[in-house]
């Protein structure tokens, strides 16, 4: 992985020091170097008591899915897994309906992920699995395995049950958490490289804590961003390959959620926004607005250099379209890194839009821990620049109160 | 459709005998009415020279994809088509070849659409797709149909062929343009309710320019946007149903490249941010940023009434987890509405965050089709009020003209 900033300040490199500290207490830090034993031991008790697991459905939310989702899709659109995964992510009857209508039950093990252990959304969903099992007369004996807090509710439901139940380390936030049994879990029985993920991870945070290339970088880009975190509001996200599509919704949390917040001292409402979009095809989309639009955002551009699937533009000249020969010959691999180098220049001519590129060599499960844990330690770093606390989500507090009260009333009216 | 706005200003009335002026020289606001015999000539002559078609392939990119996408998979969603529709819109190899992967080549008919003709995605999937056919023997003859501006070198090239050519209206532009041949036809194949759809849009329309309820409000709406653009820089579309994830993909097209503009008067960098969000889902990802992070952005909340999808939750007592008893019964229909009305009062409750709200009935052509009119027409009155040209997108061409450079020099190197 490279990154190249097209801007440059002075970085704040005190704030090296408050991360040094912080890196005691929160969790995620510690995720690269996490013991595996547990996905050994669990696979194993997983293998002797399931057969013919065709079919893995998460029931989560937020930090429960998207980071696992994410990983899973960017992969798979390189290779075929041995079992399917589907997300049950959402209350909307025909979005459960359609994911449902994929899945044999028989052939089926479902997660149920919920950090709290009471998500609404996922508790629904968990109970409408239960009826159509007992409806379909499939038993329940360890066809869920929970992930959850140590202590939750959720984990004492679980031991009342043959089950198997996993949990989210300490002080590891939802939208921080696919590198640990959240998304370890359901990974490793598909075969995903697991420790080529955590060793990704590792490098770039080696990279960051021993004074490696991707310090001065981080540091560097995290206080452009800060600094100017009232005038470039926006941070856009332009990825160049169609796999990275889940990423940028994992990426539009760990942002969003992480940022937005009331200011530590002053309780002053801030934030940064972010926005992913996806090459070439989003350039006939959101490009004209970058381009020639309010100067609000910054672009990160991301590169797969080598995406390890040879199809080329035949030499076909089509009539009354001679001026299209330009493009013959080219290999489709070559093509969408020209577009997106053509991006790049035009938006650094500009002058007035801070530009930075990352390029990873290849989809593979090194690389998706490398731009992981890149994102991440970005997002403490700004987090602790603009100071805010990048670990809680106190706003969505309100919405459940007031949905508790709407449930609570709902028989009355 | 009912919208709801939870802000107020004065109106600028001023703009809608502009947008009257407008009418007659820009194309989209007449789609609504057009003769559709062309569709039904195209039907005929389609099926006599077809037979056994099960795959629609759009070769098309941004406004040649994303309202026909739109419509497509949100209906797709509620019923069984007879023939699937699928989208090449990216020059990523593999994309190209995951989609291509789902289709019988003898089975499937091919769209071309472009408005100019010349786009280089387009362009290069399509060649490739002629590289294939001619590996596998298979004819090109009717197996294409084109879709593009009258007097386009692609119309000049399509009548090479065997093979079906329609046509954009004129001064319809491409983000303008999915109630034009551009959508109508490939959906008119698979037995979407044309009529309807224009119907739908064709009150909205009625409705604002003969003085319906709808005038006052998108005026007041537009006229806030527009004089908030500095502070309210952003506009969230937050829709609770999963089915509408890719019209928030048109969404963003249409307000992001028809407003973010050099102003007509000043050449200043103006514009307003689109973001597409999806309800329950993004409650746990984007909504802390909303309700903490800094006040520049609107909401407008989305919701269906009727999913026409009866599935509940059963009455299941979880050992432990009595406490979520309170959604016992609950239909899933009505727990998603539950959610997003609390998630309208929390925002309302903040007292600085602009919200509105729009229901539809339900999911059908003649709802879509007046929510599609709606957006459009207030991206017309917001681009006035701003004071930009809502139908060009003059930002895309210089790297358009970087991109032509590096292909051509690519030899040289």
């Amino acid at each position: 992985m490279t990154n190249r900033l097209f801007f440059n300040i002075k970085p704040e490199f005190g704030v090296f020091e408050t991360i040094c500290k912080e890196k005691k207490s929160i969790g995620y830090y510690n995720l690269p170097e996490q013991n595996l034993d547990y996905l050994e031991e669990y696979k194993k008790d997983f293998n002797s008591k399931n057969r013919e697991i065709e079919h893995l459905v998460i029931m989560g939310i937020g930090g429960s899915s998207l980071g696992l989702k994410a990983i899973y899709r960017t992969l798979k659109s390189k290779k075929d897994f041995t079992k399917k995964i589907h997300f049950l992510e959402s209350t909307d009857p025909i979005a459960i309906k359609t994911e449902l209508k994929k899945v044999n039950f028989k052939k089926t093990h479902f997660f149920m992920i919920s950090k709290s252990g009471t998500t609404t959304e996922t508790t629904a969903i968990y109970k409408y699995i239960l009826g159509l099992l007992k409806e379909k007369k499939i038993s329940e004996d360890y066809r869920f395995t929970y992930i959850t807090d140590k202590g939750s509710l959720l984990e004492e439901h679980a031991k009342s049950k043959k089950s198997f139940c996993l949990y989210i380390p300490k002080n590891v936030g939802g939208r921080f958490s696919v590198l640990s049994a959240v998304g370890l879990t359901p990974l490793s029985l598909i075969e995903v490289d697991i420790k080529a993920l955590l060793h990704g991870a590792k490098q770039i945070k080696n990279s960051f804590f021993e004074n490696g290339y991707i310090k001065e970088i981080l540091l560097e880009k995290a206080t452009y961003y800060a600094k100017n975190s009232m005038k470039y509001n926006i941070n856009t996200l332009f990825a160049y390959s169609e796999s990275f599509k889940y990423f940028i919704e994992w990426y539009v949390q760990l942002w969003g959620e992480s940022l937005g917040k009331k200011q530590l001292k002053s309780s002053f409402n801030v934030g940064l926004t972010p926005v992913g979009i996806i090459g070439p095809k989003d350039q006939h989309s959101f490009l004209q607005l970058i381009v020639d639009g309010l100067r609000d955002k910054s672009v990160t551009v991301l590169k797969i250099k080598n995406f390890n699937y040879d199809i080329s533009i035949p030499d076909i000249n089509l009539e009354k379209l001679e001026s299209m020969n330009s493009i013959n010959g080219l290999s489709f691999n070559s093509l969408i890194n020209f577009q997106a180098d053509s991006i790049i220049e035009t938006l650094v001519n500009k002058g007035d839009i801070p530009v930075d590129t990352i390029e990873l060599e290849c989809i593979n499960e090194e690389n998706l821990g490398k731009f992981i844990f890149y994102y991440e330690l970005l997002t403490s770093l700004v987090a602790q620049m603009i100071g805010v606390d990048a670990y809680g989500q106190p706003g969505v507090e309100e919405s459940k109160i007031i949905l508790k009260k709407k449930l609570q009333n709902r028989g009355l009216s």
